[in-house]
């Protein structure tokens, strides 16, 4: 549970609206137990830094079908001993507001 | 209001917490009017580009002042005629899972 | 000369091939003045902050005369009384490998 | 060959000089026999993608060994049916400007 990482998958050759495509990725990250959290610009999962990125490739093979074209991005930020904080990270900013 | 930014900005001089620093910026977000949202692994706010990247210039003047090394991310989605995104993306989503 | 940008814009809207839209974009880099180096997945840009940034917004202002969708990424390191890094920063690590 | 991926690890704890914890990691990739280009803002690197997330999990795990907090940012441009493009893709750009 050290690890957040904020995650965003984009085809590039599927045009403007990537809904549908961005709703395929998130029910596999649903069905993986792990905790996540939707945002407006990518989703927040929560976990060991090899399970996330196991569930990632998960992600990328099922868009990988029917894609000719896929873009990725992935900020990860470990933090020894700590865990929880896909709550806590945004609560501490809040209490020092 | 046709274009959503995720923004991070993490001081590499300070040590592991940095969510005093993450609130000092947040503290400008908030004064500047524009919609945002807090997220784990990032802040996203809305707005036209020029106001969002103006912004973000007055956040990283702010760390300026007393940090020796700043890494920003930022990731931007422009989309034409399209505004309230910060809130309809996650729905559009949600409502094909 | 105290900042590093790595950047990318890539429009959502017109198919799998890209450069032709990157290409337009190193152009108006070209003529800004500013140290800039080509690589695989983005464009290395360094100056001050501000120069960076309102580069960036006009490479933007481009490409949304005819793309309906445009996702840009933007990493920035800034380091105090440093400069000439663009070049420095790959000898450094080389260096010591 | 058909996915290049732009990476970057910085751990937060460690001050502002960061190469030799770059150059741990960049010996890593060089043994990988994927091929790779250093950057002044990342690494790029080319392969299929569960090679390239098995290398960037084995860079994370050498970090990890005394580092309290790290981030990585990855950026990942699949492309079916193509491969060599961490030469190709440059070119591409600059033979239209």
């Amino acid at each position: 549970m050290s690890t957040i990482v904020d995650f965003t998958i984009s085809p590039l050759d599927k045009g403007e609206s990537l809904s549908p495509y961005v709703a395929r990725v998130v029910s596999i990250i649903k069905t993986s137990g792990l905790s996540y959290k939707l945002g407006p610009m990518g989703t927040s999962i929560e976990g060991e830094m090899d399970e996330i990125m196991s569930l990632i490739q998960r992600c990328f093979e099922e868009l990988k079908r029917d894609c000719g074209r896929i873009l990725m991005t992935i900020k990860a930020d470990y933090r020894k001993d700590f865990s929880g904080r896909i709550k806590t990270k945004v609560s501490a900013v809040e209490d020092k507001i």
